[in-house]
């Protein structure tokens, strides 16, 4: 008898409401776990100074998007100003059989449109302490209005409520806190008993 | 709107066949995480040279024992070799309500028995890297008979067995990693989405 911890990868979707620092744990956490493999969007907006095909994003015309959209190369998908971003089927389910982790950033729209695909990912809610903290940060980002900042405010309240869907929820107190807590769970994913393999 | 981690503590039950470290790693888990509250035992069996009452054991008589068998005070028990042994009820259930978590190192049948009690405590089963290393750390404590070590190895078969009523499995192939490994599970646990509270 051989135990040993299966091999095959798992989904991990990191998500919460937008101004929470999904993007700042996200790039902590990949620094941490150099292992994570992380998921790179699709999207039709134009690449800004330094931003490489491929590593970024994969940059492509409306066109070439709708085809993806069309074939469902596509594990979701969503328009803002404009602009079409979405997640490559294919990165995901090829990387997921290699073995390898996966982590995902998206938004809550994206990851509940995850959720019907990929039920048995790991659905991750990154929380501010309080809705002031909240506030505070994308003030502190200083590119919205007044009435985009209430409109923000009123869309993460929305959000709070499909907290449910989600495994688990880290609250974002600390990026090196946050971080860690997304760490162990990960860790402990790969301890649960359906993970188990033994062999003769 | 405060987000926070609910306050209750949670039951960690190690548990595994005999042989496979549970002592060992339990007794570095403690080491590390000094806020677990273990769960000292009761028993009839003599103290031994050094062991203090209420610190490695409770020890009583086997009236007593049985007085708290019949008040139902224990939340398993067993018996080994004329001797009983048992976990007392109010201690975990006092510490888990005041918040801590508390640790219990048990064998696989007492596992059973504390799983109809606290359904939502976290079940963690040791596990040997091979049936061979089973073999090798029980002989090397050197108590066993041959036909005592088939008995034990035949016993931890049996065991194995009951590993669906686990939660976790976490492979002994070092202290340090089962220790780090159970680290982790236990601050995952804390992020699961059904332990958070929000309050206005």
């Amino acid at each position: 008898m051989k135990a040993h911890y299966q091999t095959q990868g798992f989904l991990i979707v990191l998500s919460g409401p937008s101004g929470v620092g999904k993007g700042t744990v996200c790039a902590a956490l990949r620094k941490e776990m150099p292992e994570l493999c992380y998921s790179v969007s699709a999207t039709t907006r134009q690449p800004r100074a330094g931003e490489i095909d491929g590593v970024n994003y994969f940059f492509k015309t409306v066109e070439e998007f709708k085809e993806m959209l069309e074939r469902e190369e596509l594990i979701e998908w969503a328009q803002y100003v404009g602009n079409y971003y979405g997640t490559p089927r294919r990165f995901v389910e090829e990387t997921l059989a290699s073995g390898k982790d996966v982590l995902l950033e998206i938004d809550v729209q994206g990851a509940h449109q995850v959720k019907q695909r990929f039920p048995h990912g790991i659905f991750i809610f990154l929380l501010p302490p309080t809705l002031e903290d909240l506030k505070d940060r994308i003030i502190k980002r200083g590119t919205e209005t007044k009435t985009t900042l209430a409109h923000r405010l009123n869309a993460a309240a929305e959000e709070f409520k499909q907290i449910h869907e989600y495994d688990y929820v880290v609250i974002n107190d600390e990026v090196e806190k946050a971080c860690d807590r997304i760490k162990s769970i990960i860790k402990a994913e790969h301890c649960r008993v359906d993970r188990l393999v033994m062999t003769e």
